[in-house]
């Protein structure tokens, strides 16, 4: 399993996903589910992968061949004029990908599928945020909905629902999405530490702030110890209830 | 889907249950998940449901026809000796209803299991809870895990796992259930209220509070709407992200 979530902020895209891949309970290992592609003063986009690790590998593999054989008839991602495109050049590889494994008649136990969340920027339009599905199709963020998650949302949902607020800083922006994190690995074995970040500036073109954060991190460690007793209060600051009397 | 929970407390044992049902998305009813069987002075006997309808009703209808028929060579759930025995009796009864109807041969679009929660006390034992799973095995609650979840138990969990604590009063028991219950659903539409609460005190052996909180509950306003800014004032108190520079 994996955990990603994008953000469409008044400032920007802000971009975490953890770095677990599990193939059955006793195979683990760490990759990055975090790709850049950058192009100063033209473009910034981010994609986030859960699923199959060899679906979402080869989908970006796929992309970096053509963007070092530009000859190519197939258009480089560092080459298309919107975001949109890039979505839907992204969308195709990845049904493509999934649809070349699905046909060779072999059965995994695992299925091929994948999500991506793709975000960015490329100048002459606004930062966008999409969803991609294994189908090849895909949605925007708006307002409405401005975060995508991808892989194991459940547990991290709840806290993202009640305090996201797009006009944070992205220092408020990671804490915020460390505790959703946080939240997930001390539910779910097969999403785990360290987490990558992204924090690319509206408008700016250039990549930003990028890091990963380890689980022994100090900040990490404050955060996750910190919201047990934040809940506590938070909890505590609520008036108990009380049953009515009985019939 | 459905959402049930049953706690073990140092006070006793608090269980709380939605009561939204549906077959697809837009056949929506309402049926209590919540059954208690009461001797009064003897014991009491609390059943959250989680999974098919016909299933758990026909588990329910079951039990309840032998306690009318109680010349029968089957025991009674009133009759049983211990709560070891009553969750065996539940678990087979659950078993041979699944067994039942999947020998048929009929197909359904969704399979006829379900996932029950017992707890209660008898008479000459201590309160006790287990989780009841569709192959008619089971777990007990203890202390490293005195809580069971079933049904849509994830959005709910973060919370439970990090403010549980067993010396806490009724009041703040319910008032956790409510904010758990609350985030769930917040994200599915598959559970609902009203919400269904069984509040049993350890050694009593009489069924104890019980009740129903509607939508529109003032209190449960109270937390809901509360739980959002108790929820931010709590992110609000832990320190923001430093990104380090970047090198």
């Amino acid at each position: 399993m994996t955990y990603c979530v994008g953000m469409m902020m008044d400032r920007g895209l802000v971009f975490m996903s953890d770095t677990r891949t599990n193939a059955g309970m006793d195979n683990i290992s760490t990759f990055s589910k975090t790709k850049i592609w950058e192009t100063k003063g033209d473009r910034v986009i981010t994609l986030l992968s859960a699923g199959n690790l060899a679906t979402t590998q080869a989908v970006v593999s796929e992309l970096d061949e053509r963007e070092k054989a530009r000859e190519d008839r197939n258009p480089s991602i560092l080459d298309v004029p919107s975001m949109y495109q890039a979505a839907r050049m992204i969308a195709d590889t990845l049904r493509d990908v999934i649809a070349r494994h699905s046909d060779t008649g072999q059965r995994a136990s695992s299925v091929f599928n994948a999500t991506l969340i793709l975000g960015g920027q490329i100048a002459g339009g606004p930062p966008r945020l999409f969803l991609i599905y294994p189908e090849g199709n895909f949605i925007e963020a708006g307002p409405d909905t401005p975060f995508f998650q991808i892989g194991e949302i459940k547990y991290g949902r709840p806290i993202l629902v009640r305090a996201y607020d797009p006009a944070s800083s992205f220092a408020e922006a990671v804490k915020l999405l460390l505790v959703s994190f946080d939240s997930t690995v001390k539910a779910n074995l097969t999403v785990g530490a360290p987490f990558d970040y992204h924090l690319y500036e509206a408008d700016s073109l250039v990549r930003g702030k990028t890091g990963r954060i380890e689980l022994d991190d100090p900040y990490y460690r404050t955060i996750s110890d910190g919201w047990s007793e934040a809940l506590k209060q938070a909890l505590h600051s609520l008036p108990a209830f009380d049953a009515p009397a009985q019939p």
